[in-house]
């Protein structure tokens, strides 16, 4: 892990992108009124104010590709991190992860209590498909419900869900894991929402089935590097640096591809899988090129 | 509370709507196989085996009145009861009613643990939406996109995750609820996903917006009433009668409309409900019948 500075470029585009979502995600959550005004507050705090924003910039760079209006791509882009959202606010939990810090600031449940941490992340998976699915979105209710469908599959017990589950189970196992077992668990619990995200710009652009085949495959692969690289930050950064608690998974006995593979494999693997999502995008030319210095950032991070 | 015996034709379709919505279930739920096997079986045990499917049957007597294909009727039925599970599920965990019992079964937290019963029920919420918006469900998107959309408003922040918010809310409140309040938090609660119950075979059906209307207000009296009968059963039934346990209410101090009102005042305003309900079907004649006599039901049960 190099830790090189960003391009310029996806710097700017990145950090304008996040002005963007996080102007959409304002606009798109219940305002803090009313009776119910801690449960609208705590999914702001969850949803807003924070994140690299990765799943909402591939929304939108996968839509620029296909000229799709700017205001549809946020709603999208917007949705999938309220869902992102409620799946971290659900994995803190004490009877989950049982994590005190995200993104540097106490979680929901430490700030707020259990019950309310529970009724937010309901509240933002809901949320998710309540934008996706009305008009405001696209005007075609066919692009619509096509969104809903596959976030429902990118997330559910066959994906995202299914994912979080191999990983609680696989903490008690007997046996560990093999590198496919890994695989299969990481493509479930973030690769899957990744993939979508990178898919969701084909589908409001009404894309031709091999470019949208050809971002899925990207949105794949850049999922899995960025796995990676999660693991090797958790193996490696400091606290400080990746703005919540490191050293977790080692500290679980929790099997990942580093703990099988060693640092310098892993982070082979990892390089492989982003020269391989560069390539996926060989057709789309010069207006892809945010998308492979993206993919090449997966893992450079530190945070 | 008269506890009379319902009626043979709404017996007999009301047991034939629950076999045909267990039917479905089964079809539209994962199968418990693969390493996530725990999940599934436990997303299958929430859903499956019981609950009176009054939300179903609401689906599929709206939809009959305007002939909807059994198989489109019959996947939201089961959309909406997963999703009305999975609010169960939630609602019995530790941090919000600690209930160990639902339906005279352990709950899911019981039967296993509290993490997995946090994923079942957000897999089943996902899972509703993916039955909702796959082409299956209804052939013309528009359809499938309007029922996401519905279903997402009546059970997210601004319906029943925000109505669970007011209800934690209110147990630590110094204030008493007024009646008002008690009426707001109980719409949000229960009434909207009811309400939207039977809408939804209006929207299924293309129906006219008055005959649409009309449904939706036949099920926010129904919801309302059987409401109000769900309270008088906690305040009255006993634990073997209600498969669940009873006097919770009063024990903790919660402010009901029985609470407010008394028993008797509760139960007039109970059939109050039920008579405008049944004004709403006017234009129907004779074809909702079952919808009439549901609604005389919902404030007899004894569970």
């Amino acid at each position: 892990m190099s830790g090189q500075a960003m391009p310029t470029s996806l710097t700017t585009a990145l950090t304008a992108a996040q002005g963007e979502i996080e102007q959409a995600l304002d606009i798109l959550l219940p305002r803090e009124e009313g009776r119910e005004a801690p449960l609208f507050a705590a999914m702001r705090y969850a949803a807003m104010g924070g994140g690299k924003r990765m799943r909402g910039f591939l929304v939108l760079e996968g839509a620029r590709q296909f000229n799709v209006a700017r205001a549809s791509a946020l709603r999208v882009a917007a949705a999938i991190e309220m869902l992102h959202a409620y799946s971290l606010v659900h994995d803190d939990l004490p009877a989950m992860d049982d994590d005190d810090l995200r993104r540097g600031k106490p979680t929901v449940h430490k700030q707020w209590d259990e019950a309310t941490a529970i009724l937010v992340g309901d509240a933002l998976q809901t949320q998710a498909f309540a934008v996706l699915a009305a008009p405001d979105t696209h005007p075609d209710p066919a692009v619509r419900a096509e969104l809903c469908l596959h976030l429902a599959l990118a997330s559910g017990a066959r994906g995202m869900v299914g994912g979080q589950m191999l990983d609680i189970l696989a903490e008690s196992a007997t046996e560990p894991m093999t590198q496919a077992e890994i695989g299969r668990l990481q493509l479930l619990k973030t690769g899957k929402l990744i993939e979508f995200s990178a898919e969701a710009g084909a589908i409001l652009g009404k894309a031709p089935a091999a470019q949208r085949m050809a971002l899925c495959s990207y949105g794949h692969d850049v999922g899995a590097a960025f796995q990676i690289a999660d693991d090797l930050l958790d193996a490696t950064a400091t606290v400080e640096e990746a703005g919540k608690a490191t050293g977790k998974d080692a500290g679980a006995g929790k099997a990942t591809l580093v703990s099988l593979l060693g640092l310098e494999r892993a982070q082979v693997q990892a390089e492989r899988l982003v020269a391989q999502a560069r390539r996926h995008l060989d057709s789309f030319g010069e207006k892809a090129e945010l998308l492979r210095q993206l993919a090449d950032y997966a893992i450079q991070r530190r945070n």
